[in-house]
């Protein structure tokens, strides 16, 4: 699934509760989510460490919701710069 | 771009140096990113909020590729369950 489609997808399910929660809120929640996902790494559960990143990104993708930022389009914009080299070989290279 | 793309993408760019970070490394640059993005949103600054947004995802992806977690996969497997209706109206129905 593309980056867009799953943060229309969370919009779909969650925008008017995320926008009523506000963007402190809903970072909040982000931040919560950060720290669960520590918690299950040093547990080192391998469905809980699934399940948190999930949560990590659905939170993410909220806030994003939350103050209008396209997450896919704002990736991109910023790591899509790689060579053409970059794209089919495992080098390191970095501009 | 599929969130797996991106996924595969960072790490063609960035493993070897993920790898060499490790867990506690990659999450703690990821800490680091959630704090530079309460500092943009605190500022309102369009560009820094857009860079911020990016990086958090660029990090969750590293931490995700140093503990061979499939990001897009997760995701799909705790939130894509919505009933068809979810998918075409902006229905709150939640399961």
């Amino acid at each position: 699934m593309h980056i867009h489609d799953f943060q229309e997808m969370m919009r779909r399910l969650y925008f008017s509760r995320d926008i009523e929660r506000g963007t402190k809120g809903n970072y909040s929640w982000l931040v919560e989510e950060i720290r669960e996902l520590e918690e299950a790494l040093d547990k080192n559960s391998r469905k809980e460490i699934e399940r948190e990143f999930a949560d990590v990104l659905a939170w993410l993708v909220s806030l994003a919701n939350t103050v209008g930022v396209d997450l896919e389009k704002a990736a991109l914009e910023k790591y899509d710069r790689v060579c053409p080299k970059c794209r089919t070989c495992p080098c390191q290279c970095k501009f």
